[in-house]
């Protein structure tokens, strides 16, 4: 298709398009013809009746219509297929093929993504990766380009992103803009390398997502007026109503991390639900298994007294007129045939899912479909992104005196506890490491951690945000060089190792960050290792790895643990 | 600008964005502070209070700011600027450029237009005419591109637009899209020719407005899902809600010629509210004289009950966000510093326009601004459309018998009153003629007319919808030569003449439908024209011009006259 002529293109499209003017008009049978529908009208508010039409994966009509296939659904509710603003996909540790089959049985049928997690691995190509990776599944994948790679200039991340490495990206079909403006600082303090990002944006017609919690006043002001059209870190009405009235659109996040639905609940009344939409921002293994996906805040937010057609709106609607996607998020003639069909608002059971007219959920199993093809390059570029020498206990050693990161239990904020010069597995303060694995720069900062638990042995992830590089902490430091190599040969993943011997692990071949397997295998192996972590003492209240993969991000207070050292995120200072 | 870099114009827009993140985080001091403001929020759906600071022609922030210039509004409520969301410029009969005069007191800052007026003289001439008429207005003029050039097959126009005709204006920056597919027939019965149009729209990713008056059912479905995605010919709420429930937004309209808001009021309503917008289509010199404008709907609307807010919204932010204008229609960061301030919505007097910061309209006058340079060949062009050959009483003698066109007081549709073979003034039978004034092809169509009430002399026009060719009708064949000779003589306009002496008459030298002269002028002119109709006997009870010039137009029963004779609309067979 790459050489098609502009004339052969509309031809192309008109005869798609005559079919279609054929069938919604009566004369030709359509493909697809949903008998006797009930389905949520984003338009006029209200549940509508009537047959429902498809031809060409899109719908044509609704009212009377034959159908090649008729499927009756009396007595069930069709609804357009549901939409997350914004997630990254890396987080749920699977391929994009396994994630479509993960999320489908839950109505998604669009995501937008921010391959932030492996751009910052693999760069421009990690983006071309997950855009090969995501091309043609039945969960339609949109982008959003990474803004913040590395995400601060302490980070050591595998790849730098200014405006013009990125700036190609804007022409491919599925890109809507750029991602999670999270420099507010850069944005606001006026730096123009921060700000040539959004503008180049602009320049392509393109939309920019925030990310700014707390953010008041002229400070807010500064942001919004640079050209940032949204924000998702909204956590209680105030916060997020002054972005709203200042014309950013709301994406109430419920995701593995973090839960504002509640909080935000005041949103979704009238006056405020146009300009809001649903994401989840980061969705874990166990998490999509046991809740869902964007069905579980629609389900929430009814249980919590939502109005269910509002909900509905937020839950496609919305983000489909945000992201310009004109064609999909209602059901109408014109819009893409993707349809949820529920039994009723309240037990919100998803029966069947179809993307562009073709049934992918049967309410027992997904099904199949082919995974998109990847250049052979990227392939084997995404398995080959540790450079990191054998390391060995000395690599550890270090007897000067260092930061104490101390844990708080159920939060991702740390607090100084001073220095150690030593392991004390008694008072609970162990060593930690991240080990640069990008460049083979051999950069290991080294500091202590309070609040882990772990009385045995070492854990080490490649999951360790933003840069991921390999985060390590342990009671001894030959562990610790085991944990990491193992890490290294596994191409990436989490290591529970104690004394010499792998207790479990989980492989993330893929760029480190994503396994090759399905979700129910990895979200297995993850629990096996996170069970493994909890026998050698670390501390139940805590998840081991998730809470580890925080703590090299230095934009969170109070320290941070980098390749350079534990560093004072408030002081910006390594300490 | 047009051999600018890419890089250039990225740090040309980025020296923009510093400035205006400085003032918007309070470092630098805004341009213009609009101090203590009651604003419409259209995203809360309330009334705001703050400051209003503006740099760059763009609002930067509410709150506390200080500005070089500051301007109390205390006690006022500022609005966004209206937005007109269809309306032919022609129809004002003056230039762009008086046009935007004539609205801005008005408080109208941006419309969009279809040029098919101006297309069906000059073609791609005209649409680029119009193009650089408009540039750098201070009414914003974007452009939806005529669809239906000439407006059928038995029309003569001026000119044959086909979509690759039109394909390169979709590059222009002011283009929004393909305007009014007045051909629903064509569409529906997927005639290629129509079906292709929409298909180059899309691929360009830009709005197709319908024009289906009436359309149901799967005939309706068809239009939609052909990729329709407006109508602005809504004239019962039934006929508005069956379009809006399928996805099409709807424009009330209100103008000279259609009055369909009282009827319409159902639709400002939360429930629908959100899918509507406001424009008049077309907008006659006395009409927006007496009436005004986009403030006018604002004003009936609120008189019949309407929410103010939810009225102002339809004004202005929904018609910004159909187009893709995102950058209006909101007082908010990063939009047009665009501004209507009023006393209160009961009495809605306009005491202040701003355009892009600067002030338009103080109450009184509007400021001065220069007219849009056009291309020498272009004005040339647009002056020299009228291509015939002097004629004499002779070419009007026809004894063979031909159909009576029975005008409707107050309507424009016709009834066919049989036929005649010479006129009758008694019986108030007139002759009538539309004569091809584009080609010089000779072509002169001749008919009856009864219901004009014309005792003496002839009265013609060159605005003749759609293809404009001179329409003329006579007590005697020696007036109506020499009125279409006047007309030739003045390139365009309207002439009364009785006794080959010109009673009055009103010169229109663009393109033979627009003049040069101001607004007030015009309008003087042609009611001066219009008493001499009056005085020669036309009844008083019909606009002697307007509906003459929808006498030509062979898409509305019952019978019309062409170049080629009196055609049955329904049978599409001349009589």
């Amino acid at each position: 298709m790459g050489t098609e002529s502009y004339t052969g293109k509309i031809n192309r499209k008109l005869n798609k398009k005559l079919r279609i003017v054929e069938v919604a008009a009566g004369r030709q049978k359509a493909d697809l013809v949903l008998k006797n529908a009930a389905y949520v009208n984003v338009f006029s508010n209200e549940i509508c009746q009537g047959d429902i039409a498809v031809a060409e994966g899109l719908i044509v009509g609704m009212g009377r219509y034959e159908g090649e296939r008729e499927v009756d659904v009396s007595g069930k509710i069709v609804l357009p297929g549901f939409i997350d603003a914004h997630i990254h996909l890396e987080s749920a540790m699977v391929s994009p093929k396994e994630f479509a089959k993960a999320v489908l049985p839950h109505g998604t049928t669009t995501v937008i993504t921010d391959p932030h997690e492996i751009a910052n691995v693999m760069g421009t190509d990690g983006i071309e990766y997950m855009l090969q990776a995501t091309e043609g599944l039945p969960v339609d994948v949109r982008f959003m380009l990474p803004s913040c790679v590395p995400a601060t200039p302490m980070d050591e991340s595998g790849a730098v992103l200014d405006y013009r490495t990125i700036d190609s990206f804007y022409d491919h079909p599925r890109v809507q803009g750029l991602a999670e403006m999270m420099n507010y600082p850069g944005v606001i303090g006026a730096d123009p390398q921060v700000l040539e990002k959004i503008v180049a944006a602009q320049a392509h017609h393109k939309k920019i997502d925030g990310h700014a919690p707390g953010l008041l006043d002229n400070d807010l002001n500064a942001y919004i007026a640079a050209g940032v059209y949204s924000d998702h870190e909204c956590y209680d009405p105030a916060d997020a109503i002054a972005k709203l009235e200042r014309g950013q659109f709301i994406m109430i996040r419920e995701g593995t991390a973090a839960h504002n639905l509640e909080a935000l609940l005041p949103l979704l009344t009238p006056q405020y639900a146009e300009r809001c939409m649903f994401c989840c921002d980061d969705k874990h293994p166990s998490d999509l298994l046991e809740k869902g996906h964007i069905d579980y805040n629609i389900k929430e937010a009814i249980r919590l007294g939502v109005d269910p057609i509002l909900a509905i709106k937020v839950a496609c609607h919305h983000a489909a007129r945000y992201f310009l996607l004109n064609n999909r998020g209602a059901i109408a003639p014109g819009y893409l045939a993707d349809f949820v069909i529920i039994d009723n608002f309240q037990d919100f059971r998803i029966e069947k899912v179809y993307k562009k007219g073709t049934l992918m959920f049967d309410g027992r199993e997904v099904a199949d479909f082919p995974a998109p093809e990847v250049d052979p390059y990227l392939v084997k570029r995404s398995r080959d992104t540790f450079h990191v020498a054998h390391l060995t206990a000395q690599d550890f050693a270090e007897h000067r005196p260092r930061g104490i990161i101390g844990m708080v239990p159920g939060e991702i904020v740390t607090e100084d506890q001073g220095y150690s010069d030593h392991i004390d597995v008694e008072w609970d303060i162990l060593k930690a490491a991240v080990v640069e694995r990008h460049k083979n720069t051999r950069h290991i900062g080294i500091g202590y951690l309070q609040g882990y638990g772990l009385k045995s042995g070492a854990v080490a992830t490649s999951v360790s945000h933003d840069s991921h590089n390999i985060i390590v902490v342990g009671t001894n430091e030959e562990d610790m060089a085991a944990a990491v190599n193992r890490v290294v040969e596994n191409r990436g993943g989490i290591v529970v190792m104690d004394r010499g011997e792998v207790k479990a692990e989980l492989a993330l071949p893929i760029a480190g960050i994503m396994s090759d397997d399905t979700l129910e295998n990895v979200n297995e192996a993850l629990e096996r290792a996170k069970e493994a972590a909890f026998a050698l003492g670390v501390s139940r209240g805590i998840d081991p790895f998730m809470t580890l993969s925080f703590m090299a991000l230095p934009v969170i207070p109070t320290l941070r643990l980098t390749t350079r050292g534990v560093i004072d995120v408030a002081k910006q200072q390594y300490i």
